[in-house]
């Protein structure tokens, strides 16, 4: 009775407590989202991004953090889950000329299939996720069309496609941003990157190598924006 | 060297270890496949179901049998996973009127999204799967219309998508065949029944009830094949 129209929205939220999906969360809130944030345990490398995420999640106000462990190390093929050395130092050229090898097989299909099958049992109709088309344009699974492809599955797959309606819808407000802009819009928010994480292969102390793509893309990003990155970074890179 | 063209055509196939993807493997290794199983743990009443998949595995030549555990009783919402009762001697009518209780949301969804990512690592291009479109009317994802964008997805969210070739087939060869028809094709190719298990509520034993859905749909498809169900079932319903 006391909830405001607004409030009642649910949406579940994509958040692996990096910098992109913790924007995410920050602007689902901004729209009166109430949020379900949904994470993975899956053998990555950077598990110190889960602390991140819990942190996000009880800062920004989730109604519920679900996390799930999932085997996708058992599938094997990426350099996040597998004995694949991660890249280091690539400069923008390389990392835009492939499928980077940081690439999980069919990574956002199963986490959005998971996030469906949340949204359904909750009522929620709206799901949110940070992939981005411009920083990673060489993750297929991070473009508009398969968006749109998802969104179709999801809603044929579900008891709302049997009953005729679209009931999901698939939100990437970050798809056409840069990382300086995604940057610019989360402080604008109030987002503390403090607790967000984006390094492909942290110290044991969990500290950013700031020489792998993601940390690369993500100093680029504050220095573009204007700001200082607030993370610690590995000390035999604290001049970058 | 030694490998025929058709014997390198690898094959994912999604195996519950009940009779119908069973008999989709059985499918599968017929046409020439090198079969390549995926199972899931799942937090589902019927693991015994398990059991049977891996012997149905072993019985029928699979280079590989995967089975990854999912948390998908976390996210609730279904007969199998949760607390809900499973329904027992419901007519025709009643199973063909509403979603089963038993309908796991976005099941298929994330069971073909792990299956795709698995193609992809090992170089498979075809996925098999047990759906069907008659007995299990009432499940959102086993229409074709569902398969068709699931396909579109996978083929968009992977490297496949991204190099701009069409990779992944998704086969359903059960979806048009009533039960009588898939027990018939499935002995046709020498599958033997005892491995498998369709029962969504047996007892400590792993005998089947004889009594939800999944028991009558198998009993009637027998008994219209002109055979004996192989399996014993629970002695309150031995006179089935």
């Amino acid at each position: 009775m006391m909830k405001t129209e607004k409030e009642e929205n649910k949406a579940v939220v994509l958040l692996s407590g990096g910098l992109d999906s913790t924007t995410v969360l920050a602007i689902a809130r901004s729209e009166g989202y109430s949020t379900y944030c949904l994470s993975f345990a899956y053998g990555q490398r950077q598990l110190v991004e889960l602390d991140k995420a819990r942190q996000s999640s009880t800062i920004l106000g989730c109604k519920k953090h679900l996390i799930l462990n999932v085997e996708i190390d058992k599938i094997g093929g990426s350099a996040l889950t597998g004995s694949i050395d991660v890249p280091k130092d690539r400069t923008m050229e390389d990392m835009e000329s492939s499928i980077p090898v940081t690439y999980v097989p069919a990574r956002n299909t199963i986490f959005l299939a998971y996030a469906t099958a949340w949204a359904e049992v909750i009522g929620a109709r709206d799901i949110f996720l940070g992939v981005n088309n411009l920083d990673y344009s060489g993750y297929p699974d991070c473009r508009p069309e398969f968006l749109t492809a998802f969104e179709k599955t999801a809603n044929l797959g579900t008891r709302a496609g049997i009953e005729g309606r679209n009931h999901f819808t698939i939100h990437a407000p970050l798809m056409y941003l840069n990382k300086k802009e995604i940057i610019v819009k989360g402080l604008s928010l109030g987002v503390d990157y403090t607790s967000t994480h984006s390094c492909y292969d942290p110290d044991q102390d969990g500290l950013p190598c700031g020489r792998c793509d993601a940390c690369q893309l993500r100093l680029k990003g504050f220095a573009e924006a204007g700001f200082n990155d607030p993370l610690t970074y590995q000390p035999i890179n604290k001049d970058k």
